[in-house]
């Protein structure tokens, strides 16, 4: 590994790890390191392991090559004081100022920003965003989330908050959701949901076909139906599989169109786990969309796979302080 | 009528009528006038009408008083040349640069801005969004429309169309809309709508009651059970006339949860002709918000009744060059 002469470091929190690296002014990643984020310790532990992914970091390279450090958190942001509020999954957290710790420990540059927001800013300067001044980032992973890319900048909204798109209803008397509210698409299509919806389908059909590839990748372990080995199956020819994913593309698009009426936006940017899935989800999406958003938006939607897969986190949190 | 020493001309387009006024820099009207918009008789009609009516303003004024002319105009305003595009009901209109027009006509500065912005800056500046920084402005009449408010400014989106919440769906499968998708808040809680579910309601009903309010107030003639009627008769306690009204409420609570879950906002502040509603129907509005919003919304989540009404329009415009 060679470190570049000018360099951040981009941290991506998350309930179970904390991931950092050391990311060049072009986006790249020279070097990166993981850590259990320790979150059921509490505030002071999880500190910690942020500093220590940090110092690794920083012991392989120059301190003073060190523009800043810039860090990707879940839960709100607080646009007023930059405080985490609530990160969901983390013990004894109800308002940490992180940045201002991480900045005592270390006396160089620190920003924080929500991790949808942060994948969001990376794919807008690295990736599938790079040709588009303005576009919805939506992550389709375990829940939906997403970020709002407005004037090639993140809208953050006014206390921090913005871009919760996993919480648009598409049916005020559907499923609820663990929010409270009825009908969210996260309810939907988020991992667990997909994963349960196709197990429902594959017990209640004819199990013999020759073209049931899910029970087969499976070895006919239903807890194994990820969101994956579905999307494997549907690439295969298997129907079930294609049906739980052209339906879920299609109340995606509902939530979407919604969402790109009332911002005026035209493009939206997938990326999480799930983005993965075939072109054909795609293509679910934008014939839901065209079908349903405002005639001005009609013949420009675009619908694009992200580009940066797991390392958006961090590239996006190292450009906050480039 | 004493016209004030600096003042800004206020013009209101819509499809029927182009209002105007003389609007001075504490938002006052000291003098307002009106005619025919000629819509059906294709751009330059229109522009001629809109001529006159600040042509009548000026010549009871001195036009070196007059800062500027604010054009409130339906349709898309292109974020990017300020031109008029496709507004519903205005014949042979496509594409139509109305303030370069008037610019030529009267040589002072002329700014335009979709009608509905108008009206969220007006209760922005001067109205019942005076006291906060970010709110969405809801328009609920005919249709359903809208503004955003953030930090005190109007956001237009990258093209000049942000704001449409009246094409929020709240079912993915619901009714069909004028626009295309379906169960848009819009087909559900819209004038037409909410005049056709009371008389359905009320042709299923025991017409006999003595709390039949809403048959006696029109004379039994059907066709009148407009906004206002309905509203009366709750107020006398029409059970009928309650429950359309409280069901129209948590309906768009519902459509106002995902788009205040999706911009950060915590405030929604209603104009346009049925915000006249009871104050149950506010309640309704707030109940379902509360129910359904983010729980970082939910204890400050605020539902107001615009306080400009008619003027709304004419005061946002001509705010517009001040």
């Amino acid at each position: 590994m060679s470190v570049p002469k000018k360099f951040s470091i981009g941290v991506d929190l998350g309930a179970t790890t904390v991931k950092a690296g050391i990311v060049a002014l072009n986006g790249t990643i020279p070097d990166q390191i993981s850590a259990d984020a320790k979150a059921k310790e509490g505030p002071r532990a999880v500190i910690q392991q942020i500093s220590f992914v940090i110092n690794e970091l920083l012991g392989k390279s120059k301190i003073s090559e060190c523009i800043g450090i810039g860090i990707g958190a879940p839960g709100i942001i607080s646009a007023i004081d930059g405080t985490v509020n609530h990160p969901p999954n983390f013990s004894e957290w109800i308002r940490v100022d992180v940045a201002k710790e991480i900045r005592k420990k270390f006396n160089i540059p620190v920003a924080i920003e929500n991790d949808a927001n942060c994948a969001a800013i990376a794919e807008a300067r690295y990736g599938a965003g790079i040709e588009f001044k303005d576009f919805l980032f939506v992550i389709w992973g375990t829940g939906v989330g997403g970020g709002i890319i407005f004037n090639r900048k993140i809208y953050r909204g006014p206390k921090g908050g913005a871009g919760e798109i996993g919480h648009v209803s598409i049916d005020y008397n559907g499923r609820l959701c663990n929010c409270g509210n009825r009908g969210c698409i996260e309810s939907y299509i988020g991992q667990k949901y997909l994963s349960h919806r196709t197990k429902e389908i594959l017990l209640g059909s004819d199990r013999n076909s020759d073209e049931n590839h899910l029970e087969k990748l499976v070895g006919g372990d239903f807890s194994k139906l990820e969101p994956a080995i579905i999307s494997q199956a549907a690439e295969m020819g298997d129907p079930i599989a294609i049906n739980v994913l052209e339906e879920a593309g299609d109340l995606l698009g509902c939530a979407l169109a919604s969402v790109m009426n009332v911002l005026d936006l035209d493009v939206a940017v997938i990326g999480g786990g799930i983005s993965a899935a075939p072109a054909f989800v795609y293509e679910a999406i934008i014939k839901s969309l065209r079908a349903r958003v405002l005639t001005s938006h009609k013949e420009h939607i675009r619908v694009i796979r992200a580009k940066l897969e797991n390392t958006a986190g961090i590239v996006g949190a190292a450009s906050l302080v480039m």
